[in-house]
């Protein structure tokens, strides 16, 4: 299935000089929802692991049915403030001022093997930042699948300590 | 398989009086979320319909499994910014303030019949206000289903001319 038309590709979002990869056509369509799901379950198949970390909010849409398809937990990554446990928070730079996420202190016990999910790899600032809440628990992160990379951002580089995997590549 | 035994409860969150339903120790059993969204997606299996509709977070990580196990659309209901196409957007009542929710304007057709998805009915209100976004682009929702019921907020009342269906009731 040729799953790169199913994406739209939005001008100018969210700023100007971006062209951005809607994956909401995709979604929307059940056959290549189920077809990018299963492709990505397969992708990982060879891995052995326990669970799967999907930061908020794509990273649901994405991890959670992969987690499913493959009959493994999920564990959501959030935005302060939105896990009602106790958490375990990482701030990160964004190019102008800083953000951060949070994961439940009991999410993972120590030596489980994790498998990081989301829609896109962009620079992998999300996802470097998602690995190191996973890590600070004593997780260990055995892969990393996306939907979409974007080769030109070089995301890869920055997580060139792990596998990563991803299906559609611009 | 005692699916509120999975279910966490946190004392005063989000406030004081408050006993929050955590999902997560749920998500992180792979067996149990697998057996809960198969139990939804059973749950639904009479219904015709097109496609799922989840808002923003948590209801992605309801909807996009049960949509994905049903081989049917999953279409991401968002708060304000975040969808990148032309929106629709519906305002609503909190008990401070108002917030507000969006729909890409092309994601239902005339007719479709939709199946909205999320993992908490309390009162209702979010779930009223993403009917109202489906029923504006002429989608005909057949049904709501949530993980969990909070019989005590009244949600079903007002939703009271919707198909309500529940997995766990407190």
């Amino acid at each position: 299935m040729n799953l790169k038309g199913k994406i739209r590709e939005i001008p100018d979002f969210p700023e100007k000089g971006i062209s951005f990869k809607d994956i909401t056509t995709l979604l929307k369509d059940g056959d290549a929802f189920r077809y990018a799901i299963d492709k990505m379950a397969s992708d990982i198949r060879d891995k052995e692991f326990d669970i799967i970390v999907g930061p908020e909010s794509r990273g649901f849409i994405i991890g959670a049915p992969l987690a499913y398809a493959m009959q493994k937990g999920f564990i959501p990554v959030r935005k302060p403030g939105k896990l009602p446990g106790e958490t375990l928070r990482y701030q990160y730079q964004l190019e102008y001022g800083t953000d951060q996420l949070e994961i439940h202190k009991d999410a993972i016990k120590k030596g489980q093997k994790v498998i990081v999910a989301d829609d896109l790899l962009a620079t992998g600032g999300t996802i470097h930042s998602t690995i190191q809440l996973v890590e600070q628990l004593g997780g260990e992160v055995v892969g990393c699948v996306f939907l979409i990379e974007l080769t030109y951002l070089n995301g890869r580089e920055r997580l060139k300590d792990y596998d990563i995997r991803t299906l559609i590549q611009y």
